[in-house]
């Protein structure tokens, strides 16, 4: 007989949206997390706060993760992963590390992405090198904690640069993709940055600043006009010590001019690849992976949440680079289409 | 008695998708279309291909049509507007323009965007004065056909630009926002001319190329390698006429050199604005509008469905920029929302 329960692995941002989804139409639900709390990256990564409405991760996450805590139809399970999967859409057996087995008639995976690693073999940018090169993680637990130091001295420094698409738009360590949300997380933090130290200067160095719709408008504006973040369209090539400061070296391609200019700070936009989480549970379930080992959804086609398997569907940044609108979108619509696809296999199997 | 019926309106991708999201969940909706069929903006206005799957857009708006067109659950009202709205989440009563009234336990509004008019005082380009002066939208007419011509003279061009940025980013119309979509756009026609026309030079003038996530390694690195369009930063002030070419006068800010190139055909790629339907229809329901006119969504909020009234959501270009993926993301998030405040209502109704 099938089961009308549906299982979402992961407890971040898309899997408490589509728990809170599926329990909204009734259906019950098992939220597997691997980490001992819900809320995701932006809870274990420190998020300070988040785009693009700029609220505190920590009360945005709670309010998400309180939705869903208590709740009848929904059972959550820390500090576990799934470990094995048989059966098909309407009556899948799914096993956890905690030796239960999870009967569930449709899947929703919702594992996320990793920060990219700048300490990479082919990054010149010396961040295991240098104390004071650090990545957007790294600027977004001290903006979390309210304030923002350069990390060797521990003073507050007098210039901050980020240097945008490290790690994305690279086809030297393969990938070629965008990672969407590294403009407006860098926008953000370089906002955050001047209300903490108002005569700090900020440099974002950029290839083209991808704030697409309001972005624009509520994030890209202001930054350059109320808080006189400066943008400059650069290659960095490379980062060296000159005394106790960073020096950066590049092009400024609107200029058209070499540049060698000091820094107290340099923070790297490390862009967005899938997770660990994301490519285990990949093998684990048999679900098809893109060349950069994301969740593959059907190509050409305006399914964004199908796999390759019938009955478990993807949401988040574990099928690509996505924001936070994106997320809870898919998430919705992830959470419709698993409710739509149990509902189907019962009415088939009372036929 | 409260009424487990969703009302769409719209019928175009997020009026569709909607609508199958709510069939799918077992709940009956009535789709109330403006136009003679469904299909929205892709039909109507004459679509090729659309972004990013490069599909034809007869194709996948026929098989979106199609899903529901029959569907016991659906009951689509071409040729009819929404005139009237009363009651509240759980029994809406709304009048329509043929005379009838439904009962509606929630609204889902999917009214879409209209392409900015580039005719508009503001704007320097020429398009009313010059035959050779179109629209993304004549491009994709033209596209659709399989052919591509000089209107003027009917013969295919030599030399094909596009212009980005029309009715976007532009604070003096008052269009701070970025329209999200028209980089990708712009960069699959340019490899559609290049496909049918391959001596054809294609050029595209941008700030910043916003092809974010897949759309970078999909469409704008293929459009650079293997079909050779030339992307120039630069900002064009003026088009003027030249014997019986277009001659557009700008500043290449790559190069940072004033320019002055020969065009036979210059596309605006003119961004969207909230339509004429959109605005009606927020006045209609009463909802909240934000400053450029699309249908408000709680600020700072992570529920991008939303509106300011309990009981009715939003859906795709409604509430502003979106492109395909995200318009069926929040299509069938705002399926879920509404099923799920509809079945919340009938089960307090019954209490």
């Amino acid at each position: 007989m099938p089961s009308e329960t549906i299982l979402i692995i992961g407890g971040g941002p898309a899997g408490l949206e589509a728990a809170r989804g599926v329990a909204e139409l009734g259906y019950s639900t098992v939220v597997v997390e691997a980490r001992e709390r819900l809320g995701g990256t932006p809870i274990s990564a420190n998020y300070a706060a988040l785009t693009h409405g700029m609220r505190a991760a920590a009360e945005v996450m709670g309010e998400m993760a309180a939705a869903v805590t208590g709740h009848p139809l929904v059972d959550v399970r820390l500090n576990t992963k799934v470990t094995g999967c048989a059966g098909a859409l309407g009556d899948f057996a799914v096993m956890l590390s905690t030796g239960d087995t999870v009967r569930a008639g449709a899947l929703i995976v919702a594992t996320g992405f990793d920060h990219f690693d700048p300490g990479r073999a082919s990054q010149q940018y010396g961040y295991y090198q240098y104390d004071d090169v650090i990545t957007l993680q790294d600027a977004e637990a001290m903006l979390k904690r309210k304030e923002f130091v350069k990390p060797s001295s521990k003073m507050p420094p007098e210039r901050v640069c980020f240097i945008q698409c490290v790690g994305s738009r690279d086809r030297q360590i393969g990938n070629e993709y965008c990672s969407k949300v590294c403009c407006g997380v860098a926008s953000k933090q370089a906002i955050e940055i001047r209300q903490l130290l108002p005569d700090c200067r900020v440099f974002i160095f950029y290839i083209d600043m991808r704030m697409y719709g309001y972005w624009e408008n509520e994030i890209y504006w202001p930054a350059q006009e109320k808080y006189k973040v400066q943008y400059i369209r650069g290659v960095i090539s490379e980062i060296v010590m000159k005394g106790d400061r960073l020096m950066i070296r590049g092009e400024d391609t609107t200029m058209n001019r070499p540049m060698e200019v000091p820094m107290d700070v340099v923070i790297l936009s490390n862009g967005m690849e899938p997770s660990k989480g994301t490519k285990e549970i990949a093998g684990t379930l048999g679900l098809a992976q893109n060349k950069y080992g994301f969740i593959a959804t059907p190509p050409d086609s305006l399914d964004t949440v199908a796999t390759s398997v019938p009955g478990i569907f993807v949401a988040g940044a574990a099928s690509g680079p996505k924001d936070l609108d994106d997320t809870v979108g898919m998430a919705g619509a992830a959470a419709m289409k698993a409710a739509g696809a149990v509902r189907r296999a019962s009415l088939a199997g009372k036929a």
